[in-house]
């Protein structure tokens, strides 16, 4: 089960970070580590933090942006300590432990972390399932992003350890929700649906296009539920054609 | 209570580790540092890694022994992954916290990390009551200080930030525990009288000191048992005089 967390990176400034990530993971049994756009990458630096772990940065793959790293992950948590206009369902990385527990045929999962200044911009946030949110001293909240990793492989490691596969019943019955590349699509065809009708103008399509991508990510799609919509959009384009 | 732990490093080579530990505090709301013989420090690397958390620094203490930076704690804990021959009670740090839990009146408590490439000695483990032990990966256990600072300090912020002060009832209950420094004293009129019995010889006598010092630790020898104790002693001293 460890091996099915992806650890995802986005655009981390210091390569120090990156090293001390990969020890982090590495002492808690994780593997899957996705960099997206590091500003500095490889690193000598990055190869001296990370200890004896240097096997988890040498199998990390790189992606130029956040939809590519996470295309094949099926359940996507955002870690963050802000809250936001829009915020996504906040738990935290013990309560991330009983939602993963809830989602075992949901693999890969993807733990995405901002840059090191900002965190997660809203466009990442909005990718996301669920946001996890590490409690800290409300007069200081600024934890190092390797320690953020630390804490929530370390809540992973506690919860999954020991776990054995998921029984077979269990695949059978829970219905596998689509991947991250299928929702997109999804996307893309309600977007093109709605500007089709004239649903979309450029002054508010950011706007609909963000809640839109919450709420399928919310809704937790299944592949037969996305054969229903993408049958649904589909007909719509054809009535308008006619 | 977050105020009441003390992280004590125990001869920290790096000095980033010391300001990654500052912060590590900080952000879970600990305020007590104790340095013992750092390899460098003060050091520009300690206070950058701090970021933010340069209160905590210039609010260490630095002690010449561990002795003398626990002389005033009740409990004292030590973080460590290696099992000695002469183990203390291990606890995880989930385990730990109800630990803490049962020992309200004992404060300060201190929670020891030994030097980054071997740990605590075992002399300094014989000090302590219990062994916190984090679960990591058996092929790669290699915690970095800091990131060990973060979890137990983590663990320790989710039970305590909200806990209110010990009901006064409890206190009186309760009789508290001597502090390190009585505890040492005690020990000492030990192999004091030992030595004077021809109990205690050159061979056996470093054998003998670390295990009187485990069973007194975890004896939690409280103020009244301390006097039986010391009385004791002290007519066993007069009796040889005569």
């Amino acid at each position: 089960m460890l091996d099915q967390i992806k650890i995802v990176l986005s655009h981390t400034t210091h390569p120090g970070n990156i090293g001390a990530t990969a020890r982090a993971m590495k002492v808690m049994g994780l593997s899957q580590l996705a960099l997206v756009n590091p500003a500095k990458y490889p690193s000598a630096e990055a190869t001296e933090r990370a200890s004896k772990a240097a096997d988890i940065l040498s199998n990390a793959v790189i992606y130029e942006d956040i939809h590519s790293a996470i295309a094949d992950c099926r359940l996507i948590v955002g870690a963050s300590v802000r809250t936001r206009n829009l915020p996504s369902r906040l738990v935290t990385p013990r309560e991330l432990v009983t939602v993963i527990q809830n989602n075992l045929e949901n693999t890969p999962i993807a733990i995405l972390f901002g840059t090191e200044n900002s965190g997660l911009t809203n466009d990442e946030l909005h990718l996301c399932h669920y946001q996890v949110y590490i409690p800290t001293n409300p007069d200081y909240s600024s934890l190092n992003l390797a320690s953020a990793v630390q804490l929530i492989s370390y809540e992973m490691r506690l919860a999954f350890s020991k776990m054995q596969q998921l029984p077979e019943q269990r695949i059978i019955a829970n219905e596998q929700r689509i991947s991250r590349s299928q929702l997109d699509g999804l996307l893309e065809h309600f977007e093109k649906v709605m500007g089709d009708t004239g649903y979309l103008n450029a002054d508010h399509r950011k706007q609909i296009d963000n809640r839109m991508s919450r709420l399928l990510s919310k809704a937790e799609i299944t592949e037969s539920e996305n054969r229903v919509l993408r049958g649904f959009l589909t007909s719509i384009e054809n009535s308008l054609k006619k």
